[in-house]
């Protein structure tokens, strides 16, 4: 297989190098074909080296960063300050072509601004959006998008994200003609926002979309859509809700049942039959499915939430593996050629 | 304790009067001090009235009314042609002071039209908004508010919202001086749109309200504020999103587990832990908490479910009696008239 090289901010998110060196190592055991940078504090990331055997090392080089951006830094005065961060320098590397893509658990604003401003917009393509691929009740998957790149857009933003939306599903999810829907208030033509419906509108009539229509929160795991659309602020409060009902759901699963004496061989079967059941839900968990895909620029970018641990922090790094080796830049940017009116 | 008249519109909704009848007798029988007039097609209506006894019917009239407001047509012309609806009529009884409120499960854009034109918005209040109340995972409850009364919201709308969730928390939940929180995309007071940013600074000057700044999607369960604002898109997405997610955990539940032969004991007691973590889940369901209110009015209006069962379309006009009982418009009134500034 070709190899691929990713970009690491070593430093970024709540745990840094704790989380994301050991993510990279465990990353490189699975993927042979994968190099890795980490961009960090050298000192510190070698010393999480200790356990890795040479082979693995022999396909990780770390570039020095001096500093780290903050995770709640301003975005704006963070990028302005942001020469010779790990966040930075991982982004560099990118643009440099020495990685094809970079991965990140830091600053989202300063990511998305810092990324926008290095390795710019395709062409035809006003603001970049994160999209990630939520598991459904199908078995299958749905793509999602904007989760908060951007936090309101207008009707050619949200085409623009259904044209980029249905690229993935077909690349990442091999679906053939995906379907494509725009989250909404209801499901008849005249419901919400002006600028849904009239991306609507555009959609309807853009026949490289197999745009199926308006589908509401309640739709968002049943499958009924391969890709769902809305603006950046619905996006990020609707996964942001998933995801703490399904944390909850989780932890009432695996914590002790209250009071009652029973059987002594109760809480033995209880806990194998939520085990079970925890397995069942298990493609559920966030964690399964972190890392946001920045879509719409000239390369990869990934964006991996701030308090992933390692299990989470390797699925961004298999996100990013798997966005190089299907070239979904640049399929995207065919796709806008073929669809968006000329810009001359 | 003092006698409550509440006007259904009986002919609302998915299933009619097959839910909305049996609903009002269960009501009727819970709360002796209770009186119900159901409005719609009496043939149909008391075609329902077989297994109720007399003293139950002793509290029940039957209101006639022609024709019914279609789920899916569009408000607008809905409301134009509302003459003689079992929708309208049901306000109208209200409106003339027969009925202190009104509950249905018809037309949203259309009940909330009409509700504003009868019953007229309280001094102060732009736009009325839908609220409900939520569980929590710390065994309380959280107000959350607007879910689609409105598409967008000023600032001025959202402090509005914050004011009438905090009392409906201070009544209805028994909280005193509730934490009132802004639902945002990010925790920074730099993160979000404009108008939730501004809503932030009026809340922060007002003394009568408890706000504690913004939280995201994923404290919508965590109990860390006892009211929670958004604008009615989100809103909407939101409650939908977590109505869906819950409904599919709780179909996981009870159905069965797929395939391998296990001992012949296993699927019992499969079944019976399934069964008591249905039972500690199941303040989530849906089911429980139907009825959205919609607050701003002079009288109280109460919003089901379009599919809501017997048993959902019951905890509905419990609502209804509980808004009713505590005097909720009187008391959002009387809180308006001492923190909104005067309009002359």
């Amino acid at each position: 297989m070709t190899r691929v090289t990713l970009a690491i901010d070593a430093m970024g998110g709540d745990f840094g190098p704790c989380v994301t060196v050991p993510a990279a190592m465990q990353a490189l055991a699975s993927y042979p074909h994968l190099h890795i940078l980490l961009v960090g504090d050298p000192d510190i990331i070698m010393s999480f080296f200790a356990k890795a055997d040479s082979a693995t090392l022999a396909r990780l080089d770390v570039i020095p960063a001096e500093s780290v951006i903050a995770s709640d830094a301003v975005p704006s005065q963070a990028i302005r300050h942001s020469r010779g961060s790990s966040m930075r320098v991982a982004l560099e590397l990118v643009k440099a072509g020495r990685a094809q893509a970079c991965i990140s658990a830091g600053n989202t604003g300063a990511l998305m601004g810092l990324a926008k401003l290095l390795l710019k917009p395709l062409e035809g393509i006003e603001r970049p959006a994160l999209m990630t691929v939520l598991p459904n009740q199908q078995a299958g998957k749905t793509v999602l998008m904007d989760l908060g790149a951007n936090v309101d857009s207008d009707s050619t933003m949200l085409v623009q994200f259904a044209l980029m939306g249905a690229v993935m599903a077909e690349e990442i999810l091999a679906v053939a003609s995906p379907r494509v829907a725009l989250l909404n208030i209801g499901q008849e033509e005249t419901k919400g926002l002006a600028s849904i419906r009239e991306a609507a509108g555009i959609l309807r009539q853009t026949p490289e979309i197999n745009y199926i229509g308006y589908l509401e929160g309640n739709d968002l795991l049943t499958g009924k859509t391969d890709v769902l659309v809305c603006d950046g602020f619905v996006g990020n409060v609707t996964l942001k809700t998933l995801e703490g009902v399904v944390r909850m759901f989780l932890s009432l699963l695996t914590s002790q049942s209250e009071g009652k004496k029973r059987a002594w061989w109760m809480p033995l079967v209880a806990r194998f039959v939520k085990k079970r059941l925890s397995k069942r839900f298990g493609h559920l968990n966030p964690d399964q499915y972190n890392g946001a895909c920045l879509l719409g620029l000239r390369s990869t970018v990934i964006k991996s939430h701030g308090a992933a641990n390692q299990r989470a922090f390797a699925a961004a790094i298999e996100q990013a593996e798997q966005a190089v080796r299907r070239q979904i830049p640049e399929r995207i940017a065919a796709r806008l050629q073929a669809v968006l009116p000329k810009s001359d």
